[in-house]
């Protein structure tokens, strides 16, 4: 069988099945990050990202850009734990071919956002390739009564978005802020059951959020924040690459987050029990089809 | 100008200049691993390993095989710094006309040799590739009277190896035993003032010992050890690849050693200070040329 027929998730499930871990991992593959037991008051939180030209950007991108975003997903994928993103390594492919200039302005977009995000470049590997390709692993710290997971929305629970959504890939995708201060700020003022960054699209990151929650849910079209950038809603459900933060909270916090007036933070809909599945409740008040149309590898 | 032009260990440098590290990091890039400081006690090791099918491994070989390489370079890396390897993350890129049988041996390859150095499994990341590529980053953790460093090595040192030299890339280099337990054998019972596994070449790798730490070297053909592999001693100097750990220890440790009556650390030279450079005395007794044949990517 080809890894094509069995998908991206087949196949990461594949992996994971003979796993062993020991008691030190409190969550092994399958979150945003990683999460070890560090000391008396923090986890450790590990999270790796390889992109790759041609799939998630193309060889005449700014190669500033591409250094840039190669260490800023894994920045996303540390503040949807809640985390502060702390050390990072690279991991860098190139042929041979390529200029120094190249090289420079990749190596400069990396160290300028991991300066902005008080990230440490602390070391690499470089290899010879024919296609250009990143991979950066970070560790990030989380204190143990702050991390979320993908795992805990309740039901009744209020869903959330931090920006708005869709047309990532005209631009965005490039120089996305990854949320760190929002998470931060959300995880210090209220208590949040789950968080995911959304890479992949919202209705494929929120069903990580339902399977391992174990959760259905109810969302609204017209609650979704479409991008000026979207050509429409559907491109803010599906289209990946967006890097804003979904995420949950029990109606008594959720009330507490829209009384405060920010206005960043968007309710888009509620978490019902499993039985439910997930349905998005179109303009019209009826229920419209989920498609399954969210970024995969394979 | 070119990367080539410039070359792989040029190319590491100029990437080195601009970064700025804060204060918890012990060692950043350079050395086999970034030492970070983690604990009263402990160091946090953080390295990174990335092959490339075409570069590392060729499209033939045994899928298992390769995912096996993948970890246990990075296993050598921290047995390099005499730490114990504890938890690693995963990124794979491949093709999407690859087989699930060709995916369930990498992975395979890869938990069992993590299983065997008790390191954890605990993510990773899938991407569509052209070419498979593999990239491991993993975490150790080291006490910090037993970290060794590249840069310790003293003048009149004697310059040791774990093992045979040569002829790796027969077969070797894709099923060669990290030598975690004998970094930690040393490190507990010897002073150890230098270490560093030999990925490049021993002379190569012996170059990076000897630049960071300051030194000069001589080192004799005759105690070369030799690997029935090898088709002569230019490859046991040369070629890339053995995994072997390469580190330095004062006069009266080395006695201590060679009277332990272990024969798998074979002395094979001595440090020097700076202004000898590198010298190879051939078996004739003579001063041989030192070639510029180390592995380098670009």
């Amino acid at each position: 069988m080809l890894i094509s027929k069995l998908g991206e998730f087949g196949l990461i499930e594949r992996f994971k099945k003979h796993i062993r871990l020991d008691s030190s991992v409190i969550r092994g593959p399958g979150d945003d990050c990683a999460v070890i037991n560090f000391s008396k008051d923090k986890y450790l939180l590990f999270t790796c990202d390889m992109i790759v030209e041609g799939v998630d950007f193309r060889p005449q991108e700014d190669p500033y850009l591409i250094g840039r975003k190669a260490v800023a997903v894994c920045i996303s994928d540390i503040a949807a734990c809640a985390g502060t993103p702390r050390y990072c390594l690279i991991s860098l492919g190139m042929s041979r071919n390529k200029t120094t200039a190249f090289a420079d302005k990749i190596s400069k977009g990396m160290r300028d956002i991991a300066r902005n995000f008080k990230v440490n470049l602390v070391g690499g590997d470089l290899s010879a390739a024919r296609k250009t390709v990143i991979d950066v692993s970070m560790i990030g710290l989380v204190s143990k009564k702050r991390l979320v997971l993908r795992s805990g929305a309740g039901v009744g629970d209020i869903i959330f978005v931090t920006g708005a959504l869709g047309g990532s890939i005209l631009g965005k995708h490039l120089k996305f802020t990854p949320r760190v201060k929002e998470a931060q700020f959300l995880t210090k003022k209220f208590k949040i059951s789950s968080m995911i960054d959304i890479s992949d699209g919202l209705i494929q990151d929120l069903g990580h959020i339902l399977s391992l929650s174990n959760k259905g849910a109810v969302i609204y079209e017209k609650l979704i924040p479409v991008s000026p950038k979207a050509r429409n809603t559907k491109d803010a459900l599906y289209s990946g690459e967006d890097f804003e933060l979904l995420f949950t909270m029990s109606q008594q916090q959720a009330r507490k987050l829209i009384d405060s007036g920010m206005r960043n933070f968007k309710p888009i809909g509620e978490i019902t029990s499993k039985e439910y599945g997930l349905s998005l409740i179109g303009i019209n008040g009826r229920k419209k089809d989920i498609l399954d149309k969210g970024f995969k590898h394979f």
